[in-house]
């Protein structure tokens, strides 16, 4: 019999039908089996009536044993309803058939887990409820972004995570053992790449993994993660660049509700997002305007600020100094020493940069130097400045941290699968696998 | 006054507008200057008629200057009509304002350019028409990709770069100093990972940067490259997942021609791909059937006989020896010493390798302990299969070998904008750059 998915069985009542899932729960009451089925589309509960010939199955059964069943979908009785997907239907089982068998699980599904146990048995942890909707969400965040910039007439590319040197020095890189000779590094972020496909496409993003080898044992930092990142041309200034971040964000927000509806609390979004200068947030702080940035607790009471006046979730602080922001961010001509650059705070935590970023060549050098660095080492990334580049700026936004915000989990490695860090780098050999695709 | 994008000139036949964009060709002709202007939406022919105010800036102006230009859109004769986007307007400029100024290209843009050069002066080189094109279509490629698995109940995952050991000595993967006594190697495929994935999600994909340190130096081979994986659960046998794979070809090879129509020459699909087994199609070349794979040249006459006999640009190859296969790939009861495996040639290559699993853990553990591996090394993989997983198989594909093989290039360094092998890797500074999204 043809497989029926478990989120189609509302319209199968009355019908006999072959489901394959994996036991989710079950609760054996000595002459009735009931259980959960699970599959991609949902779940739905079941349940082998005494005398059934597959109670015998039934028992043999635990907790994540894959099956195929057969059963007849029964309407529950008005009283037994329950709230959920499925809640008034009831599959009822007549025959069963055990795809693969497992062990009893090393810990209780239900219960609350700790960070640790979680990672340690990621493999299993993933298949509760709560992880499944933590990344579930996470691939409708970049599903969403993607397709707002796809629509605002953005191309993607893929940008290259190993590059050839390391200009500073070291701090904050890892390095890779290349060929013979030769050392490269793993890319902290494609900011000079994506500002050098500005030329030909105008509108680019991408998306990917970056990495920083920063020793952060924080619940904010990672030293692998995913970044997703714009950059955009012929811009009046870094505004048009926040108008189209706030674009993408609320699309975002969009998506996750009408996808997820009340899985989770969705942000606050007003009209306009409000936007500070970073002074400004210093005074509303009552912090000293002499600080060149703002503390994490700052960050968190501006964004209480925010959302007790603004009613959002969200608020833009620009004009970082320039001692704090990287070369290539624009100087705000009429506010000397500071920068059109912003960061985005929401719920409490900075999760974007952006900036109007230097395009004039000769400007670009200058600034180059003015940060003690070697333009020489920069000539690849200069060339594109050199043959005409028109104004642009653009973003980077981090895609776990991101996911942990909306739903409002504690630490980014619960919306990280693997996360690694100092103390953790799952031994999984991949290198001994004879590859897919590109062998011969 | 608003900018007007160059692709929405057509509908603006006798208004004045204001376009921005970079200048693609430019002519002198002393009394008048031609010009094709480009934006992200394509390009224009404008002209400087004698007298005009702008005729002066025009002359200071070349090829790659960015511009403002304010202008009249004004129908061409009859006669002039060109076959080519906006080949029936003129755009008379009025006024120009330089956004930016370009030194003159150090090679002729409309000239053949060798790879070395092209690579070498990627920036600019990107710019030209074709490798637009090239960029094009591969996004493109992972948009249609995508777009056909989410349609098919797929969920996206982020799978790491950085795993924690290599169990089979360092052969094939480069090494990371990773933090303090401690090393991590790039992944060369996110295999064991995307299989862990079925258990929550039942059919998962993933798109990204994996790694490969052999010392390759072929037109197909690269060092750092775009994979896309997809795995999925409850499948009768590898079949299954050669017809998923069969559909998301064809809605990539339809998205193509629907997106970037009459641009190249797209693939023969037939009705469905023609499959030979790997002894079947040895026959067929008149080759030995003791070999347990194809050599490139085998490929190539292997695809120019499905084009030939089957009318198809495509053909599967299916039944590799175990030995030639991973630990992981099921072997066919019915074919004993044969796997449940496939390879898929596209124009004379093999784009994708395949296979349905083994899922069985106690199977597991003997296969990889037959290829000489040690099962605890993996046990963090083995965990899945030990809390039950459904029959499942799934596939990889170099994004850009695809793009090569869509487009007919002859190097597959001329579908990677910034190509990695052992003689080549920028220099490019990122490591530099106070980070834009994760610092604080």
């Amino acid at each position: 019999m043809e497989r029926t998915l478990i989120g189609e069985l509302g319209s199968c009542v009355g019908e006999t039908v072959s489901v394959e899932g994996s036991i989710d729960v079950r609760r054996d009451q000595g002459k009735m089996v009931f259980f959960d089925f699970r599959d991609r589309s949902g779940t739905v509960q079941g349940v082998c009536l005494p005398g059934s010939e597959a109670l015998e199955i039934a028992k043999e059964t635990n907790k994540e044993y894959v099956v195929r069943v057969e059963g007849t979908v029964n309407k529950r009785p008005e009283k037994n309803v329950v709230d959920r997907q499925n809640g008034d239907i009831e599959l009822e089982v007549k025959g069963i058939e055990i795809l693969a068998k497992a062990e009893p699980l090393p810990f209780d599904t239900d219960a609350e887990i700790n960070l640790d146990t979680m990672l340690d048995y990621r493999p299993l942890t993933v298949r509760r409820e709560r992880e499944r909707l933590i990344f579930k969400t996470q691939a409708e965040i970049i599903k969403g972004f993607r397709e707002y910039l796809d629509d605002q007439g953005f191309t993607e590319f893929q940008a290259p995570k190993l590059v050839g040197d390391d200009a500073e020095g070291g701090a904050g890189v890892f390095k890779v053992e290349y060929f013979k000779d030769r050392s490269a590094y793993l890319a902290t972020s494609p900011q000079l790449y994506k500002q050098m496909m500005v030329g030909p496409f105008e509108r680019v993003y991408t998306a990917g993994a970056q990495f920083r080898a920063e020793k952060h044992a924080t619940t904010r930092h990672l030293n692998e993660l995913s970044m997703l990142d714009f950059e955009m041309g012929f811009i009046k200034d870094h505004t048009d660049v926040m108008r189209m971040l706030e674009g993408a964000l609320k699309h975002i927000t969009k998506r996750l509700g009408e996808q997820l509806p009340g899985k989770f609390e969705l942000p606050l979004v007003p009209e306009s997002f409000p936007v500070v200068k970073l002074r400004e947030a210093q005074e509303i702080l009552g912090v000293s305007t002499d600080e060149p940035d703002l503390e994490p607790e700052h960050e968190r009471a501006l964004s209480e600020w925010a959302k007790r006046e603004k009613g959002s979730d969200f608020i833009f602080v620009t004009h970082y100094p320039v001692s704090k922001r990287p070369f290539y961010t624009m100087e705000d001509e009429n506010d000397p020493g500071m920068t059109k650059s912003f960061d985005l705070l929401f719920r409490g935590v900075e999760i974007v940069s952006g900036s109007q970023r230097v395009h004039d060549y000769e400007m670009l050098v200058q600034k180059i130097a003015d940060k003690g660095l070697d333009p020489e080492k920069f000539s690849f990334y200069l060339m594109a400045f050199k043959y005409g580049m028109p104004p642009h700026g653009g973003i980077g936004m981090g895609l776990e941290r991101l996911t942990q915000k909306f739903l409002g989990l504690e630490n980014v490695k619960e919306a990280t699968l693997f996360p690694r860090d100092m103390n953790r780098i799952d031994v999984l050999l991949s290198s001994s696998i004879p590859d897919e695709s590109n062998d011969a």
